[in-house]
């Protein structure tokens, strides 16, 4: 029974935050998440990595033992542990430990490259931060609600790309950059999308005439993801997520008294 | 009769996509274009062509066998034949054979421009997935609607970038890029867009000044066709404009039968 | 009083565009802008202008002949002569015409400079084309309406690119093309509005955290004059411009039947 | 008495601006702002500061002296001194005056670095006119309320860059810019804000293919903080809440006294 209880406890410590062991449990993993990272990114950078690499190396297994503690205490304290390991935070945690770990067992010479990503791969514990994000219902509804609409616009900027990249690719050639149709199409989307390197870019007068088309057909694209959203967001504003309990029609209005449906009483 | 079944049963596998065969038929056809589009644009990377062209040839030759009989088979079950040959998707189900035909009877050693315009001409096949894309009626409504709008917008942009290419000609001059007007007129587009490539920017604080402006206006001006396609689909949402006939309330779900005030019939 | 009525006939043909021939009067004078800002762009191409140079001066002088013939026709039908020739539309048309009768008195051989100069003005000739843009009133009134919210956007937009490219300035210095503070400000113009032309880019660890930064600020920025403009737009829909015939208040429900201010009936 | 009631008219005349002497006073601070700004920022221009250094210095001592005038008038017509001299204003108009004074005490010839940065600390007396722009209250409040939403898609967006920062780092490697993670996360910032300068930029065709679905998601990502704002915004529009007590109609005027519907008392 005190078992019980002080696994119930360690629990909600880990999955909830409300009480303040809970929060504090919650910051000092952020803040390992955090140093983690740094430790990654800054251990990419050779003139750092030359001073401080045996700092990072310890600080690595330390912050590796302790999400390795959380991680088999998340499965020890939850009930459906097989449906939290092949979860997409149980996985994200296995990855944050795993790396590390198999770090040790390949360490031949010519094994460099896999020890190389292994290394890199411990970024993904940034994934971990995920769970901390107090993801705005609102807003994910929304994104939800418009999936349908986003999917048709990713599809016509997919079409509108692969042409106009063939059309460039046909007329400027590859002494523009333009040496291949996919090529012509990462051209395409870097110029929809208004990024616009300029490591390829259209010289003769008929490319730059097609690329100023595509760049304002662009600009009034850009306008659809933003409209698609944002309408969404407006309108989970006017309406509730309320039931009507007679005849289970949805979408009221937010000050709703009667179902528009069938008239009865919400 | 029977062969009147046939065909129409025919026609409903190709024209709909209810029935399993219907549903199986599309999928199909998506995975032959995506296949023949991918292969054209492999076969443009060289040294990719160099070891595969040769199974691309074939690859190539089925895709067109199946979509020549596919094309066929649309006009002998299609009742209006010639609405169909001469509809947008007939002309492209023609553009999609055609050209590989056309590369058999254009065979000449110095046709070489021709035989790689026809091999391009074939990634117009990307456009059979338009027929599949279940473009959201919402979303073709509210461009459709904003179209006077966009056109106007259109219109004021296209002065704008030749007003300010031609003052940009003028100020910078043929050493920073500016070497004609309609060159000049080409990097407003690609300022104004935010595109930015690079290849063309001012050199003289001047220049630099004028092109600034016109950054900012660029970014005022980007609202603009977000604001008007964004208010027309909000505007389509899923209120009414008709008020209660008891009470008089207002924005009523589209598909209300009663209001959700008062309860009374609409 | 024939007279009158040939004047007041000229009148309508140049002013309106509802009759067949005032429509046609609108078409020919919008087909002659487009060629004279054409013959203007190709004119300053050094290869086009080489060959038809002497095609386009017979075609500048046939269509300022004809701009001249509806300048002065506007004057003399016009009853508020004064009004028009100071009006925007006025200076437009005269400046239409002016610059290729200067040419003619001003064309001394140390003269090069205002020559160009008179040559380009002609590119004016493109706002004579403002005149038949039906500009939509929704999208005037909602941007006329967000006037003061844009005003105070722009000034929050200025200062902080005034101090961003200062900051730049001392964290880059000159080796990285900030080699004045002018200079870094167009730097800050140029990747708040996202166009990044890449010709001024931070090359130091810290220039490239706060260029992020100021990427990330402009991103969320670029969300403001769009909102802005766009809830405009969508005010716009459901108030009416009608005043209350008793107490003057504005700004009704378009459904309303009774004012909000006074109860009294509309 | 005569006293109390001279230093309460220079505390209006500095705090408020509705008097002509109170907006005189306002105009007049703005312009010297204005003047200041110009001159340190013409003064970083090396040509510029060659010519007319001499006269900037001036310039520079007659504005201090202004500053100084106005920063201690404000403390002695302000009652809360402590609180003005801390507030965000009080430390800005402290900021516009020390450099300038601390750069006699600090002149010794090693000290140059020191100089400069005092030089170009005067650049930020332009956050003096912040308290001259009327921020409209709505578009304040629509930010604020958004706060939030803004967090958790600024959280998402540094995210998203750490990992394709990485996963360019690891695909693309040193010879295309990648030289680290953290400059691969300048990287990725510079490309979903659209900003593109190119000076890093993937040269691999893996490395591109994930730029360019980088960018497209980069596309859709820059919907949602419009969206959040623009929502707002509508929020916070002329309506109200309210029903109608008599009618239960909707969508009220926010200065609403009767129903428009029935006429009643709201």
């Amino acid at each position: 029974m005190a078992e019980k209880s002080f696994k119930q406890r360690l629990h909600d410590i880990i999955f909830y935050s409300d009480s303040p062991a809970e929060k504090a449990f919650d910051i000092a993993i952020i803040i390992l998440i955090l140093i983690s990272v740094s430790v990654v990114m800054l251990g990419s950078v050779d003139i750092i990595n030359a001073d401080f690499g045996h700092v990072f190396v310890i600080v690595e297994w330390v912050i590796t033992v302790l999400f390795t503690l959380e991680y088999f205490t998340r499965i020890y304290t939850e009930e459906k542990k097989l449906k939290y390991i092949f979860s997409f935070y149980g996985i994200i945690d296995l990855l944050s430990i795993l790396p590390t770990y198999l770090s040790i067992i390949i360490s031949g010479a010519n094994m460099l490259v896999v020890i190389r990503l292994l290394r890199l791969l411990r970024i993904f514990r940034v994934l971990k931060l995920v769970r901390y994000i107090n993801a705005s219902e609102t807003l994910a509804e929304a994104i939800s609600n418009s999936r349908t609409k986003i999917l048709v616009f990713l599809e016509a900027v997919l079409i509108i790309v692969t042409i106009m990249g063939s059309l460039m690719y046909l007329i400027e050639g590859p002494e523009a950059g333009f040496t291949s149709i996919p090529r012509s199409i990462y051209w395409a989307i870097v110029t929809v999308t208004t990024v616009g390197y300029g490591d390829i870019a259209p010289q003769t007068p008929v490319g730059q005439l097609f690329a100023g088309m595509l760049m304002i057909v662009g600009f009034a694209i850009i306008a659809i993801p933003t409209s698609i959203i944002g309408s969404e967001i407006i309108k989970t504003k006017d309406t509730t997520d309320k039931l009507c309990p007679h005849c289970g029609s949805s979408n009221h209005h937010k000050h709703a008294e009667y179902c528009y449906n069938c008239g009865g009483k919400l």
